[in-house]
């Protein structure tokens, strides 16, 4: 198979994305379900405007291409709700082998290339993966605070789950965190998270 | 207003793309029109898969930008069908105070690099903004050629439109056009697209 035929594999093998639901809802029309895919476009946008308040200095193409790719595994994996620390642990594994297989559908060196800043990404150390983790955390909770408490009332989430899982947005960007951290305090105020 | 809460007022306007339909199906599930943010993506994906193929060496960060971005202003003025050349002249207007509305959102600074960005695909000269139009136009064939033609079949397209709108990938990616070619070849003796 030539490389190009490779690689358009994998693209219509990533229109699976589309198809995997996240808890959050979109803000618009019928409020349904949001998807990996839109999600990871909102987030990599998010990237490009908020580059500035990370705390160290990004090469702001790795955080987008961390953001673009964070999710693929999914395809295989499904999405996991955030604040399901349980099945967080079990999907480390499951994550991998979509990771290996999906990348692996790429000629060798593109697909090691990739492979190694998805793992960088998971890996949450650099100065780029910090702060792409950072706003991978904090979208969905500008989301849910924009839909009046939405996800996290539908899923019973407390203030202390909501401080606990998001306090590392702080290691990516301290602006961010403390700009997260009103707006946990006025949805704890508005009783959109339990105590 | 502080500059973090300018960005992030134009982060939740941008949650609105997810609901701008495009005429593209996703393959999977009950096939849904596709929207534009989750296209977005996918055409982004595509850029860091393809790289390679382009005809003159690109700034890989500028073209992922310009496809992130470049169908933000379908918020205000929808989503226009690639064959429906009449409604492409007018809508150039629309799009483009759809564009100064939203990176207007934005710090001068910020709203005036992105807004350069998003003038810079639209004029389609530079290298970086031929290979990402290149990229634009194709994967809605790509999705179309595996969903059996079903945007050709529904909106009744001949052939001739498809090489007419389309031949301009050649300007970014000549590998590329010879390989959509292939495909409108086929979908041609398939019958997903009329004489």
């Amino acid at each position: 198979m030539s490389r190009l035929d490779q690689q358009l594999n994998l693209l219509m093998e990533l229109d699976k994305l589309k198809s995997v639901l996240r808890r959050t809802r979109i803000r618009c029309a019928n409020g349904r379900f949001e998807n990996s895919a839109e999600h990871s476009w909102h987030v990599a946008m998010m990237a490009l405007l908020l580059q500035e308040h990370a705390n160290e200095p990004v090469d702001i193409t790795k955080v987008v291409k961390m953001l673009l790719l964070h999710d693929m595994v999914e395809i295989d994996a499904g999405d996991t709700f955030v604040y399901d620390t349980a099945a967080y642990e079990t999907q480390q594994q499951t994550e991998l082998e979509a990771a290996k297989r999906l990348f692996g559908m790429l000629p060798d060196d593109q697909s090691e290339a990739l492979f190694c800043v998805w793992c960088e990404f998971e890996a949450a150390e650099s100065s780029e993966a910090k702060f792409a983790k950072a706003l991978d955390r904090l979208i969905p909770m500008l989301l849910n605070y924009h839909n009046n408490g939405q996800s996290w009332i539908e899923n019973n989430v407390s203030v202390q789950q909501v401080m606990q899982v998001n306090q590392r947005i702080e290691k990516g960007s301290q602006v961010l965190w403390d700009k997260a951290k009103l707006l946990i305090e006025e949805a704890t105020e508005n009783g959109w998270l339990r105590n």
